[in-house]
């Protein structure tokens, strides 16, 4: 029998879909997965996520570095902004990180019906695509996109991530099918594409073009972080 | 100044989108709005919409035609249901319309912040973009979608849409931009992209598939059904 891939394109669609025993994988590409795979990348021991600015910054206390965006801009007073390029620097290698962010980590608490929660980016596409092959179960994926709105990048990425899988996910959805075909008509121009998107839009605005070719370039870790109980954790590396 | 085309890719979304002062065109291919442009190609008067049944099932006392589907299978006891063949029938012409739909009516009461609300389909898709351009006010594409999920053919026609109208209309959002590339890869074969969307899969099932042509012919009537008050009626014809 074949499982089911459904892509749900904003957070507030989640409530029609039904998470329970399935695996989640959340999506938000510009760009708080993206930095979430950067700290991975870097050594990351684990990482906690917050809707709330001010609990967020209460870890600093516990050792935690804390990251923060609103509406693209580093929260003041936090050791780091949205930026996964920042992760990478050494002063922040095999840290612990407290994270709240605009559209992220908001996705991650609505998914939590899911079996399993997987953090998903063009850097560690493929080791998505493995981990969810190795459960087994049919899969929601869940785009961040901006403040409930739809983006071109998260779709794309959903996209990616359901053209990856096996031949067992052939069950797609409408929007699964929408966000394969846009994948496959732009993955040879995937930067200009997303330049043209609103949120790139935002981001150009705010100096940070600098990050788009990091969110974008495909399988640079073979890690999947992964939530268990409240922590982010790399769980799985292939 | 470039006015805005923005698409909400599901009802559901609509909480996103500030409709005042903007055109709305509601979408729902397959096929409560198909249905509306059937019956003024066949000389409607008017057609009053409800959310419920026992409401429009009342105003068969009135001399209306009472239309309604759920779940794709017509209501018990109404002359009508979802599919626009019917509304071409000879003993329909002229007539007035009471319906309710799964998907369609609820978009358009959901629209009601709009300053217009136009009635768009594949039959009358040019008319559409003539009204929306003599209107020169910035649009929301609102598509009716499946129970709250995204669909293929809503999400195609507001790309066709959107890429009809012309160049002081370039302000696209994120699911625009989505909608017209999808528009534009399938538009040569969008008879077998709708058959692998989800709904077309139900409407098979109901043995209705002979809708499809009508539902996806382009431009066979020049005219667009709008709101005013509680009325749909055909204000504009080109």
């Amino acid at each position: 029998m074949s499982l089911s891939v459904e892509t749900c394109l904003s957070p507030d669609l989640l409530g029609q879909f039904d998470l329970r025993g399935k695996t989640a994988v959340v999506i938000d590409v510009l760009r708080a997965t993206s930095c979430m795979v950067a700290a991975f990348m870097n050594g990351a021991d684990h990482l906690l996520t917050f809707e709330n600015v001010e609990e967020c910054r209460e870890k600093k206390k516990e050792g935690y570095w804390i990251a923060g965006e609103r509406n693209g801009v580093q929260v003041k007073g936090f050791d780091l902004g949205n930026s996964p390029l920042e992760y990478l620097r050494e002063d922040f290698k095999e840290g612990k990180f407290a994270i709240t962010t605009t559209n992220g980590t908001q996705a991650i608490e609505l998914s939590e019906d899911a079996e399993s929660i997987l953090i998903g980016s063009f850097p560690n596409l493929s080791a998505v695509v493995k981990r969810c092959e190795k459960y087994d179960r049919s899969i929601v994926l869940v785009c961040a996109g901006w403040k409930g709105k739809v983006n071109v990048e998260d779709s794309i990425f959903a996209g990616a991530l359901a053209e990856g899988l096996g031949d067992r996910f052939r069950k797609w959805d409408d929007a699964t099918l929408f966000a394969v075909q846009a994948f496959k008509q732009n993955k040879s121009n995937l930067l200009d594409l997303i330049k043209s998107g609103s949120h790139a839009k935002r981001l150009k605005g705010l100096n940070q073009e600098s990050d788009f070719k990091f969110c974008l370039e495909k399988d640079q870790f073979n890690g999947v972080p992964e939530l268990w109980g409240d922590k982010i954790t790399l769980q799985a590396a292939f």
